[in-house]
């Protein structure tokens, strides 16, 4: 039932997501997020934050610089040919390919000739320092892990932390993607949510530790509302790992182009930190107090992405109902979107309506309500068009409840409180309606 | 009493923020925010949406790309002379100066004679499309500001918005500046608050405006806290105008070397709006139902740092004391650190500390407070060290309230809370502690 184009429509459509620089004709590097786009991708990341970092202790989180030393990124392997794609040109209209992504030899677009494979390195430059041609070359970071990394000995000893523990960091990375599709699945620029926990290097020890965060990984987007039968792990074949790998599991998901990565989780094993202690001289080494043992961690990384989470909750959240949900007259054959989000991640968690806009006491009201529960969540305030129609804009939104304000809410101080999914109608005492919600919400 | 020196040695002590790539000796460009930086960042930002945006009804945020196409930049003036600094180069040791930073034409750090100024331009390049020679040059953004304006259309059209409203946002900007400065203050990487504010274009009307907004925006520091007498308002004299301002009002603080930038509310009139409706052939006009008139709005613009403002709280809320505050033993003689910071932004609401660390009846119940709390707020448990040490640890980072658990708690299923700054001390039940110190905290 639903597909790319319907979700694009609907970000365009209802303010949550556009190309970038639109006005100019689109810019495919990436997309902006409007008022609710960036309101869904800021609960995401703050539901993120809060399991991986708040509610635990053993995991500290980071904000690490985009622009870091061009130092960082020769120790990674990041410039070396284990971050490149195979480059296929057409000799004849000029488009450019991934050799992997193609079947053939000829242009998928016009038939022609394709160049030799070439090896196209995704980092992208930049240049620091007032005189151009003097400047030194850096690069945007291609992952948020290096970053990390950087902060593990200041977080070691500042934060007193003792293994296993993990850093995390919620920020954007940056990669010369040969071909960006699927709307914000795959783009130059994008946000990341990665976490790094640092552990014994004891195989045994790994290999369960690894599990502990398939299934935490997993829980999460079964938390969210993700539906089970639409996720799955996928194992990559030792053929398939990224240069810094020793195991990688994909969280995947049943996009409607097929099952694609939403999220990784990798054995890094020493790579990163060996390899930056040698190119920089530093002993990033680990002192264990209780076995007196010193020791380079291993690392077992979480690693997912912002914005196809966002494309994910929003492909699930999607549902189309035909035969009048809201109204019963002209909308019947219309078919009517709801967005059942999760309470937690949707944009607006309550909507204030009052059923008259003319009448000065309703809205006043209304006026209040809004002012009350705006303190506690996001809300928003409409008023234009038949009540029928605000609700449809609403459902199409995911707002889980709407406000309605009436005559009757006057006398008796309440208001009734509309549940987008099962569409039962309840009346609350303003007194009460806090509570009531925040105990929804919750 | 406070320097920058202090705070960047707490700073990197306490695990706030360091350089960037500190282990590969730093990178000039910005600085990495640690776990308490992060946190104190995160919150000063939660502060300025939920005002800006969450209370209000008239004004909606977006998060925009960095990577923009450069018609963009050509439209907004970015890539000619007014967004440049006048470079000077030393003939003999090559050290480079921004010209208006020198007072004499002999080198300050060697004495040798200076180049001829030349206009630097401060958009940072990079490319995209994947054959490098045939790439396309864009820029980092050199201002959030402009993402907005990309979604003004999008905003207008799809949010229903009214004049007067705002749009803004949060993101990370790029400069390629001369000499970056000053610890966070002034820093090639660096991050904005902004909000665009679009008006009917009558100068009267944009006056009052224009007070609204420097005022609310001095409001918000000084309710978080900043003294009165190290804020004041500056406007620039009319040669003092960046390219695209009608008028411009500095909030400035007084840091250790002098009155300085933290926020700018600007006048832009419609040069943003005019020039990327001439370039995109886009009509960016604003259709009024009430008055039935058609115009290029004018923007008032809020423009604040974010890693500014997370210095000035730094500097504001450092305090020294000496004499002996939670101890009275070896540490009399030496200087005890309190960062004064508002309950709103402090990175760790309450730290939990068992009295007792090998009695486990105690850490247990300790634990459960930790565990109770942590999903309402930022909590930190600590049992290393004395009890007078652990405090001191707490008002070092400026954790508002100190929760400690002894041998009555077990019976009388309470606790003991200390305020960071009166040093109280109060006895809580359990049951109540939630309610308690949430009405502390608002």
């Amino acid at each position: 039932m639903v597909n790319l184009e319907k979700i694009i429509s609907l970000c365009k459509r209802r303010g949550f997501i556009t190309p970038s620089s639109e006005m100019y004709g689109g810019f495919e590097s990436g997309y902006d997020y409007g008022f609710l786009g960036v309101l869904l991708k800021n609960n995401i990341k703050q539901s993120w934050w809060n399991e991986m970092i708040q509610y635990r202790d053993d995991i500290v989180g980071v904000d690490a610089s985009i622009l870091m030393s061009p130092k960082v990124w020769e120790a990674s392997g990041h410039l070396s040919a284990g971050f490149t794609d195979p480059l296929v040109e057409c000799k004849k209209c000029h488009h450019r390919f991934r050799r992997d992504h193609l079947e053939n030899n000829k242009c998928p677009d016009c038939g022609g000739e394709l160049t030799k494979e070439k090896k196209f390195n995704l980092m992208m430059k930049t240049f620091v320092g007032s005189v151009e041609d003097k400047a030194d070359t850096i690069y945007l970071r291609g992952e948020t892990a290096q970053g990390i990394y950087m902060n593990y000995p200041f977080m070691r000893d500042a934060m007193r932390m003792k293994i296993p523990f993990g850093i995390a960091q919620i920020g954007k990375a940056f990669r010369n993607e040969i071909t960006p599709r699927y709307f914000i699945f795959k783009t130059r620029e994008f946000e990341q949510m990665e976490m790094q926990y640092f552990v014994v290097p004891d195989e045994k020890k790994k290999e369960k530790i690894f599990n502990y965060w398939k299934e935490e990984r997993m829980k999460w987007y079964l938390d969210l509302g993700i539906k089970k039968e639409d996720l799955r792990f996928k194992e990559h074949a030792k053929n398939e790992l990224a240069h810094y790998a020793k195991k990688a599991v994909d969280v995947e998901y049943k996009f409607p182009w097929g099952w694609d990565e939403i999220e990784g989780i990798h054995d890094r094993g020493d790579w990163d930190l060996s390899n930056h202690g040698k190119h920089s001289g530093h002993d990033l080494s680990y002192y264990d107090e209780k076995t007196k043992k010193k020791f380079i961690p291993h690392i077992i990384e979480t690693s997912a992405g912002v914005d196809r989470g966002v494309l994910v909750f929003l492909l699930n959240a999607y549902d189309e109902i035909t035969g009048g949900r809201t109204t019963t007259t002209e909308a019947q054959k219309e078919a009517e979107v709801v967005l059942r989000l999760s309470n937690k991640i949707a944009p607006i968690k309550t909507a204030i309506l009052p059923l008259a806009k003319n009448k000065e006491d309703i809205t006043k009201k209304a006026r209040q309500v809004y002012d009350l529960l705006k303190s506690h969540w996001m809300c928003q305030y409409d008023e234009a068009g038949s009540i029928g129609r605000r609700y449809r804009r609403q459902d199409e939104i995911g707002t889980p409840y709407c406000i309605t304000i009436d005559f009757d809410s006057l006398d008796k101080n309440d208001v009734t409180v509309r549940d987008r999914d099962t569409m039962k109608q309840e009346r609350i005492k303003i007194d009460e309606l806090v509570d009531y919600l925040k105990d929804k919400l919750q």
